[in-house]
């Protein structure tokens, strides 16, 4: 039994608010129960240096945590006066992703960046960051087709995440923080509504574990995911600038 | 006319909801129209090193801005590695603020760490942080007080912010960021409930002003904050902690 | 009776040595009582990137301490690798008062760097260093209009500062050290020479204080910013730059 | 046909060299074709501040390149003032593996410090370092060992790596650095020697791919992993310590 | 003929006053022309982590610019967040010089902290300042034999510096800023009162130069430093606490 | 009798191997006994922002070493965010050396960046590191000759380093680190193929020493330099580039 009382292969209740930052091209609030995570995304009329005269665009993420959105305050890193390896491992791994379906030349000679801010954290932060960062980018593109500035959506595929693990023996989909505190293996998978793979990192937490729990963590995240695209299909639909 | 619609002496319409952050001892998202604060207060057990072994306690504040909590982005202060001037302007308000009016050594040798956020900024978020944060450290003193780990509540009075400026020739309180911008003076004032001063901070943004125009922002400010004041009083009965 | 004998409205013993560095084209080393602070002014012809072809000038502040120009030694801040809140604090009131009474778009396209540098530190440095600035812009001023660079001198007013606080239940002028560590509030106050407000910085150290009391402190700092006015203009005519 | 004429399942020609430097308590400079890196352990007797008293100990890694390890010259990160987000993803994935092969309880209160220095750059060098840091950790664990400072070797596993990816279509095995530049896909994978999972990483590089897919690459991996093994027993026998 | 007038083993118009600091425990104003430094030394009861209890003491140095010394402005260091090589070459040399003339042990488990601050700069600032930290360091150390801390001075020598170097073919003494720029070669000696070597840096600024060369500067070294010894005991001999 | 057994005047064995590092256009791992330095040299197309359009090139070197080259484990510099002084001074000592017997204008608008890393240590880097540098240098710029882009070798001089000391009263050359760290002074001394200075260090590590021991000193290290130049000659003509 786990400790909310879910399904091994159930999500925690979902919530996915497009156009909650009233400033942003495109943003939305995040929620998979007690993580809730805000992303915007802003567009910038320039590319970064190494990108110059290439005719292209980029997408790129940053990642911060609310210093008391955990049980214990975490040190704000603005005060340490560095992001610490963890956050940038995150933030790399949301740029990658979203760029990973964007047809950066489509964009053209333009940014967007992703700004995720994690408001209140319990396990998988990065999963619902990544689930987030998508309906964010969309309706941020959507918003420069809908405006001329572009003529087609430069998206290839939507993506989603969700963690997976393997706690006290069960293979277990989109773990809370007491199940991630305690999980054997723990996996963040990233796919397209499609089904294909963006990006696995699957890490033995306390020992190895075998291909065959491998294979069952993704069978449980391939079916999360697919549930998680119908949600962002929804969330997309109630704001108007992706009519 | 001001743009609002509001008149001189009007605040924005006004919102702190205490208890809004699940994990912290005390909190408050405070908002003065579409200005955003999270406010949270981190109680710890222990003092700062000037403070060791003095028999007294320690009140201290930071503070941060979402990257797109305003209308264009601003850079996030982690990843530029350090907190700009004005953040450690504003941080070293809130703090000496609180402090004025907390009775350090009934509050032990502990700290009270406060967080301010800006989920959205329009004008003022320095003042919406110091009434927001007020909330907050006295939902985590009364916290303190109901577990019995100190008998009474070491606050002396309530203190609230506002301010007040100089728009076109006319003087007027509580300032959105369209008025901000084109101020001929600019004041913020913090107060205690009692009406007596805390810190006053009034700036000629464009020329000098006479001593007769900051009387009439002082006017403005004590009804503001009066008004705050009962705002607190309110929002501090609705949760559990402070009965 | 304040520790130095003096009035509660007199001034320390002032001293204003205009052209005091001998690289600079403009210095001041400005004295009050024991608190020393050597001020320059560097004409660069070229604005900070924000301002560029905007047809205006800028005028920014530096400030610091000597590690040893306090009674123990503080530590330098070059060594720690960033200056403190403190310090970014004072700079950046030091560059907002002066820019107040200059007319940046006569400047034209270049910035005026003032460096306040506290040789020996006896309270009220911030203070000094705005009183002493105001010569080096000044005479720096003068030089590009004696040397045709500008036509007029692009300042409309002079400034100058003083500290005023309750010590001990007494209002009294321009604290010294001894009184600024026990003072129960503490202002400073940036008044032009025909005695407009151009800053005022009022904070309650130990317990909150009433209008009646500011407004006092109020007068102290008018009648203590009279007399420095007088002393800056005797300052800037012993300096042949300024005929 | 591979650019260097291997078979797709063929790793490039593998030299461990354990012992290689002078001072360290185990050492192994791991070559994979022309992919060179200095690994060494360094052995301290105590523990991070957050193991304190807690009856265990710690394996933790950092990573660097040599400038010029690289075609063109990498800056250097100490004279950058920082480590880049993709040297600490890549010393934190270090640090995790082993650790997760390592029993910390018997290692005692003692921390084993790994270092991997890229000396030579092909592609693959997190694991190629990977596959020699477990040389360097398992020669200088044996030496506390043969000194009587532990009983037993506190290892429960050893792991190797190797990278497998998808060029022009194909599977291959231990990409260089063309193949590297070019993959549609790219994994890195850490196994034991017995064939368990300690990490998977796998990105798509320039478009999502199949599960199937993934499944090819991780056949390449596991065989590739287990001439890896092969090569690290043999290298360890060389060296006097671990006989 | 040298620009100031010169004659060729000639040093600048000296000026050492002692005392000129008011806080600190030593302190010397050096001025060697227009070269002016302010020199203080710091004495702590305690020494640096790498020193405690060994049962000797440390003498350690700082060094740095006023801005605004040079002819044209340089950035503060402070401001810039790090301290440049060449300061940190300066102040390890001068820590190191005045470590090698102290008897560390007589000292006891206390450190001396130098200051060494450049008011105004016409060439030869490191000399300048190892010239005056060596009387604010005997001044400091005497106070400690006057209130009885310690019982006898722990100095074996006393030490200056000066600078020499080759000026359009002329060998010539204590160069000032317009030499200095100039200079085929230059060297910066620290030599006892009793003559012998303490530390030499002679560069080669444009090509080499030959052995002959050198011992020409050399013995323009040794004239200028017996001057300079003799000003060192002037300067002592006025200030009261070396009696 | 020296620890390693060999004559006061005698070298360690040498072994300077040009063309070491596969991409660099320059290089060579340079030994001096147990002390490795692996030096490279980038020829980059453009020269630094002080030099822009002034017609001629640079030559600047960096300096680091591997944090287990030495007998217990250096820190990392790029872990700590800063390079320590000495690295500074180490690598400002080599530019310097580099750039006085290189024609810069010759060079063209060009910048040669000579990495010098450290493997292993046993005293004497730094004059290691220089004799490396030399022969880096010397291919990389022969490189340029040998491809067309300059017409003659801009290099105007060899240059070479040796450290020399007295340890236990007795002058020796090339100190090894059991040596150095038993000096009672040391010296470094870089001197030209044909015996010039080009700079000298020389520094009383426990108490001041005669002129005449400098001169013992001068005698050992022009004897060393002129066995490493051979050393040089030699290397330079196994690397085809320099035919």
């Amino acid at each position: 039994m786990r400790p909310s009382g879910r399904a091994p292969n159930a999500l925690r209740p979902i919530r996915l608010e497009a156009g909650f930052a009233k400033h942003a091209e495109g943003s939305c609030l995040a929620c998979f129960g007690d993580t809730h995570v805000l992303c915007t995304a802003t567009v910038e009329d320039r590319v970064p240096p190494f990108l110059r005269d290439r005719g292209q665009g980029w997408v790129t993420a940053e990642y911060g945590m609310l210093p008391r959105s955990t049980h214990t305050r975490t040190a704000r890193e603005a005060a340490r006066g560095k992001q610490s390896g963890r956050t940038q491992e995150i933030q790399r791994l949301i740029g990658r992703s979203l760029r990973s379906i964007t047809d950066l030349a489509a964009l053209g000679e333009r940014q967007v960046r992703i700004d995720c801010d994690v408001l209140l954290a319990d396990g998988g932060t990065r999963t619902v960051a990544i689930t987030g960062a998508y309906v964010a980018l969309h309706a941020a593109l959507s918003g420069l087709v809908a405006n001329g500035t572009i003529s087609t959506l430069p998206l290839q595929e939507s993506i989603a995440a969700v963690s997976c693990g393997i706690v006290e023996g069960e293979p277990v989909c989109d773990l809370d923080y007491e199940e991630d505190s305690n999980a054997e293996a723990d996996g963040n998978f990233i796919l397209t509504g499609g089904g294909q793979i963006v990006e696995i990192q699957c890490t033995a937490e306390k020992s190895p574990f075998s291909r065959a729990q491998f294979s069952t963590l993704y069978e449980l995240a391939a079916k999360g995911i697919a549930e998680l695209s119908t949600w962002q299909r929804q969330a997309l639909q109630l704001t108007p600038k992706t009519a």
